[in-house]
């Protein structure tokens, strides 16, 4: 029997390696020594130099007896500290722990004790945030500072010096592989807006899958000369400190995202790609007085569709907008707005509607569906909704010390998102809403994004958030919260009357709050914000 | 112990799934149903048609009782249907084994019995020479015939027509991922220069794996329009039918690799992307009255170092040429000479000679070395020479029914290429010959492949071949065997002391003899019939 001739051949040390993220670096510095990988105000290290300074930070790992499953909790802004700990900490046996430089002391503490931090990486900035939070946890983690010559207002917990801890690492330590490619990599906490945050484990395979996912996703070729906009500490940013590892391109670090220092960078650096929320790809857009760009610049968005304004100033401006989608539990974005050259001839708002939509899974995500009751796929009319549903080696291993949650997200074969989409003919997703901002009234399902869509129409509009407030006759009707565009005006009615002529009766706010919309880091709106001040 | 916690999430059906290049073709029907997958002559499909009829043959293979472990044998052009066989027969479980078209009966009855074929498809053109193979194999496989209309001289055997076998299965059909991405997936013969061919195994997360590894070391970015000159039976086509899948990009199919031909497809369907050793580049380029291109053309090159000669005119006709490097155990290339820009401001020898160098290894490929005596790396200063030697997921199962051959080519951790080579100072491998190619004179090595290049410079030199021959003093000489340009003319003595400027007085060949020399289907010498010719 030929099957039992084929089974005979086992995987062996010669052809079955863990997949790792790990080696991309080794492979730069063999194959690139002298380019540089990483660029931060005056300093430069080349990929030589980067991958040592990686080995010698897992060597003092290793010395310090820290290895497989122990984490280590980093607090650190888009620095050369943060790619390095991306590739060292792993390289250790370790799991990086990337903490939100925005959290407050007390949720920093419980992230601290959850993921028993057996180490703590922090920039001199955030000394004080991290001095507050050790005050606050039972773990008691040492405390390693990066004294980065471009932060401001540095301080100290009398922690060991970054750099020395390097100093006492070996570059030609041997590090290990992982013994399996399924070790814990990095552990992500979610954003917590319902009760604690969850610690999402990823592990070495995914992020393998995941960077080379983004590479196809974003149709990288070449060496990138990536600009860190997005935070690190974003699932560790989407992916990218290993996608630019794999590409050997150059990291070009940015401790804040401000419209003159992102420009200075790029026109400095010849920057080719960019990640971030719309409201990122809004602040580059709109600053007075850009420079033309030197060379193209891909922008990867995700986190809400780009408005179509600024996908007319984008092309305008010729940056290039891939629209990606997805969630902490699948390493960043999994799934791509896969634009077709035919649609480019399309008018600013059929094409805004078209980028809107999320879009195919990447080629390393196995599956993608929306699912209706039952977990019978929806019929792709557009209009139908479900919940989205992924199955692959994107979704990673589950929530740390809590089996039952993981259970619950990850069962039947499917993680589920807790986004509600539809699927369109053309066999693409969006996204309508998340489930716990869908808008139930009078028994009708309202998407908030519909709502939020047809208010960003106006051109007053800067920033609409819609959330469900309790309505004695239709159980919940929509309310819309509104900023306005600086030099712009409009009044409850005339936005109103606007919406109107755009959305079903039933679908438009029974009232405008206007002022600053609450968001997150990464220009998320706070929904849960919004509920507690209409609540109050 | 929170390592306990981290590996307490295990493997389950949402986040772990088998690596296979068959989902490629799925996502690349939902993503774009209508784009053109694949071109023959008049014939269109598009990625929904192309992906129905993988799955169409799939069911039909399934409904005939083929599935895991049994070998689908093929004997087929690059045609559509050797495309849908790269897809819909791993789609069954089977395993593909697509034999060379140009092999001998007595050979391919040999291979049919040793892989235990449960089913041949092949094409009319060739149907004689499977028919006067089946008369010599023990195995009785049922006959598909394909009826390609592009076909010249089709002759039957009385099978099934493939349209037929086709039309009997079930676009819908529910077709099994593999249960291990460690199952068999295509089933390869080394050219068997020396003894029997050997049945090299491809697993599906290699395959998957090998396809990515192109696709980064090609710095391939959006879909390709590929054009079919290297044969899909060399190592599967290099990987590049999933690569094409994986991309979502067109597969120009092409019978026979003529000059004209191949222009014509590239100026008809713009195409951006070939395969082939340096011969098929030279055909290429030599065409007399070629057109100009379209658009821009990468060549990925292996087999053979490109001559500076058709480098020179790859780069006026605007033809990027990526050199790679590989053996049938690796899923044809592995290595890829990573080129630097900086380098294009090289002369013209120096950029060939830079070129002829191998490189690196694929970010796929886990480790590349060279070892010297006792497996220890030869250092890189570009002249100790070693074996080659690799290890990663692009590594091949093994011999299929030898494990004595796979323990010995797999040991020690290592997959032994049999080519010798050296390590440049800057990292990157060069092949200086295979193991039994080279030439001990005297107790010194001479690298028949280092006395070819320095033949090659010669403007009247098109092919040379250079080998050893047995000598009373010095154990072995150097011969060459000289193919001279059609126009051009040289003697034996003006050609030795052209190289005698060039090479080590040692190193000088002791003969040269003209005529044509022998090579195989991808252009590679045959040495070994240069040896018998010199031994008669």
């Amino acid at each position: 029997m030929a099957a039992r001739d084929f089974d005979a051949l086992p995987r062996m040390p010669a052809n079955h390696v863990p997949l790792t993220p790990t080696l991309f670096t080794e492979r730069s510095a063999a194959a690139f020594p002298d380019r540089v990988a990483v660029i931060h105000g005056a300093q430069r290290f080349t990929w030589r130099e980067h991958r040592d300074r990686c080995v010698r930070l897992a060597s003092a790992l290793a010395r310090r007896g820290i290895g497989r499953g122990d984490t280590v909790a980093v607090l650190l802004p888009n620095t050369p500290a943060m790619v390095e700990c991306h590739t060292g900490v792993p390289m250790s046996g370790a799991v990086l722990g990337a903490i939100n430089t925005r959290l407050d002391a007390e949720t920093i503490a419980y992230i601290l004790d959850h993921g028993e931090a057996k180490l703590v990486i922090v920039d001199r900035e955030l000394a004080p945030l991290l001095g507050a939070a050790l005050a606050l946890c039972t773990v008691r983690p040492p405390v390693i500072e990066v004294d980065d010559p471009e932060a401001p207002f540095p301080h100290t917990l009398g922690g060991e010096d970054y750099e020395a801890l390097l100093a006492s690492g070996d570059a030609d330590f041997a590090w290990p592989l992982p013994a399996d490619e399924w070790d814990a990599i990095a552990l992500n906490y979610t954003s917590g807006t319902t009760g604690r945050p969850k610690g999402v484990v990823y592990h070495h395979r995914g992020a393998h899958l995941s960077a080379i996912g983004d590479i196809l996703a974003c149709q990288m070729a070449g060496p990138p000369t990536y600009l860190w906009t997005l935070p690190m500490f974003h699932c560790n940013g989407w992916c990218f400190p290993w996608v630019v590892a794999a590409l050997s391109g150059t990291h070009v670090c940015l401790r804040a995202v401000r419209g003159p220092a992102m420009w200075e960078a790029i026109a400095a650096h010849r920057v080719t790609h960019m990640c971030g929320a719309p409201i990122v790809l809004a602040t580059l857009l709109d600053m007075p007085g850009r420079p033309a760009l030197a060379a193209p610049l891909r922008f990867m968005v995700a986190g809400a569709p780009p408005p179509e304004a600024v996908l007319a100033k984008a092309a305008e401006a010729g940056v290039q907008v891939v629209h990606i989608y997805g969630l902490t539990e699948c390493y960043g974005p999994a799934v791509v707005n896969e634009w077709k050259p035919e649609d480019d001839a399309l008018d600013g708002p059929a094409r805004a509607a078209l980028m809107a939509r999320q879009g195919q899974r990447y080629v390393t995500l196995e599956a993608l569906d929306v699912f209706g009751p039952g977990d019978t796929p929806v019929p792709a009319d557009g209009t139908t909704m479900g919940e989205v549903v992924m199955r692959g080696n994107m979704v990673a291993k589950g929530y740390l010390k809590d089996l039952p949650a993981t259970a619950k997200a990850f069962s039947g074969g499917w993680f589920r998102t807790g986004d509600l989409g539809v699927k369109h003919p053309d066999g693409s997703m969006q996204v309508r809403d998340r489930a716990k901002d869908i808008i139930i009234s009078g028994g009708e399902n309202i998407s908030s994004i519909e709502v939020e869509d047809a208010l960003y129409r106006h051109p007053a509009v800067a920033v609409a958030a819609v959330i469900a407030v309790p309505d004695d006759k239709w159980g919940e009707v929509p309310c819309a919260f509104v900023e306005l565009r600086p030099d712009a005006d409009a009044t409850e009615a005339e936005l109103l009357d606007f919406v109107r002529g755009r959305l079903a009766r039933f679908k438009v706010p029974k009232r405008v709050v206007f002022g600053e919309v609450p968001k997150t880091s990464t220009g998320k709106l706070q929904k849960a914000k919004l509920r507690e001040a209409a609540r109050g």
